[in-house]
């Protein structure tokens, strides 16, 4: 079995990133990571009909552009994982149709991506395919009509309110080539601490991304300090301190190298209450600020757990509490 | 590396079906299959408050009951695979909440049951875990009210429609153990004919399931004599029909062995226009009639294919067409 303890798979031929691309918005990309972004949008439809349209379309060009930056044919690219936050992820099966490969759909929310390079992983870890490109994305405008209320009402934020990411990301993996690598990955359970507030999704994610790194540190005996970095997906500002204080409960101490993609990727000026949540998020921070680090050097070995909160408006009207899930990936440089 | 051709893998270790379990509604169960259902609900509710509590439910049941006849224990199930038709896929996560195993969330829309095989296969025979449970599940009130039309109004069919299926299955992969293998997945590519009616996912998925069939069979040398079923998903009758004439188109004559789920599961004085589709579909059917009648011997080697129409109530509203997919599976005795 590659595999240690109960939820972690060892990847003995360690897939390489061998290319990335992210986009993101205009106010994506006014915040403190606009020099680690190689492309933005102006506005937020990008000269198309409809918000969901320019969503699609930037997930197309997340995708197209890692496959250009990897100097793969595209016919040598076997497989597209995807999924995205709008209803029966259309935005990834559109930009499926674009580009003539296998297409796997999945939907783990805001913790998409990491779900998709852990499946991309193990069909290139086991030898199965030798080129896959990971990709998730969300818009900010989609989301907000699907999930919350029409954009024209113009409704006040709540304090525990995190901004839906407008961005998309894209990391090819590859048997062969220069990257960082990716080494294991520990799957999450779903968890549910009986919240009830879709506005607050810090909170209910936080307990799963506590779950998973406390299942990971268990099944590989490692500690916080034997990562450059703890990266959590879209916990935002109130999710990471609720993360480290029941971290903190459990008798291991995050305080010092954990950072999250919600928080990095805005400012506190930008007004965004608790910073930004949604599949793009992730993707889009870690296929630009932090595999530049990696590739740098700054990061030599990261543990990257992006959360999902696995909510809809029914289940929300129907007064359900909000599951959560945080799928973690050990990649070093 | 375990693949042949460009879309076809090959599992070295035959993963096993050890158990399996499906569950349908009133409907379903008073159609041709009634003898191979092992359970049903009487009322559309099953006792709870609302049709997605009872989808939920069902699932959960598949699940429960799929891994009881395995005959493991609960912790020995390392991960269950799951997805449905509801928005965010929420029926599957809190089926995936109700036990404690790793979760993955997938969504290729009717064609999910397939994608949850292919991926639990892929984990395995890549002897990354012992068990999984592959799970899918759909309820006609949820979906039409979802998708189409509140049920109080009770619209007219047109000619073309399917009805969605009550419906759940599982089954249980395992590296040991006794049951029809699971040999080889040829995965599906996105395919668009430009099928803009909702009300006609078999035209839509018809040219997706070609698609994968004809690679199947450029793949791995065999023609449709080489297996005693090939068996779609839920193209219905229309769809059925209109497979057999694009794959004649292509010299490839299925008309012999081809049947499909959609078409078994209702008989044509049930009324249910081109007959059955959902994520239950091939996966009630699966799980019951086909399991049984390969576990009898009745059928040695098929090729399973399920389909799916990757539509949304938005892409629908603002013109878009229909993309489809199908991941086709070869199962042996």
């Amino acid at each position: 079995m590659k595999r240690v303890g109960k939820q972690t798979i060892i990847f003995e031929n360690k897939p390489k990133i061998i290319a990335n691309s992210a986009i993101v918005g205009p106010k994506e990309f006014a915040g403190p990571l606009k020099d680690f972004f190689d492309y933005r949008i102006i506005d937020d439809k990008w000269n198309e009909d409809s918000f969901e349209k320019a969503e699609r379309k930037m997930l197309e060009f997340a995708i197209c552009t890692a496959i250009r930056r990897s100097k793969k044919k595209l016919k040598n690219i076997d497989m597209l994982i995807a999924g995205d936050l709008l209803n029966q992820i259309i935005t990834s099966s559109y930009a499926a149709r674009k580009i003539d490969t296998m297409y796997l759909g999945i939907y783990n929310a805001c913790s998409t991506f990491t779900e998709a390079l852990a499946i991309g992983s193990v069909l290139i870890d086991g030898e199965y395919l030798n080129n896959v490109a990971c990709a998730t994305g969300s818009h900010f405008s989609t989301a907000e009509r699907q999930y919350r209320y029409p954009l024209e009402l113009g409704n006040q934020r709540t304090p525990a309110s995190q901004r839906t990411v407008t961005g998309a990301g894209c990391s090819i993996l590859s048997l062969e080539g220069e990257g960082p690598k990716i080494t294991m990955a520990t799957m999450g359970k779903v968890i549910d601490y009986g919240i009830k507030d879709a506005n607050n999704m810090g909170a209910a994610m936080a307990p799963a991304a506590m779950n998973t790194l406390l299942a990971h540190f268990e099944d590989t005996s490692t500690s916080p300090k034997d990562y450059d970095l703890i990266l959590t997906g879209d916990l935002g500002n109130l999710g990471s301190e609720l993360l480290k204080i029941i971290m903190n409960n459990h008798g291991v101490d995050i305080s010092k190298n954990h950072n999250d993609c919600g928080k990095l990727i805005y400012s506190d000026i930008q007004r965004t209450v608790q910073g930004g949540s949604g599949s793009g998020c992730s993707a889009s921070v870690f296929n630009s600020y932090i595999i530049k680090k990696l590739n740098s050097g700054e990061y030599n070995k990261i543990l990257f757990a992006a959360t999902g909160a696995l909510l809809s408006t029914v289940s929300t009207q129907q007064g359900d509490s909000i599951p959560a899930i945080a799928h973690a990936l050990v990649i070093e440089r």
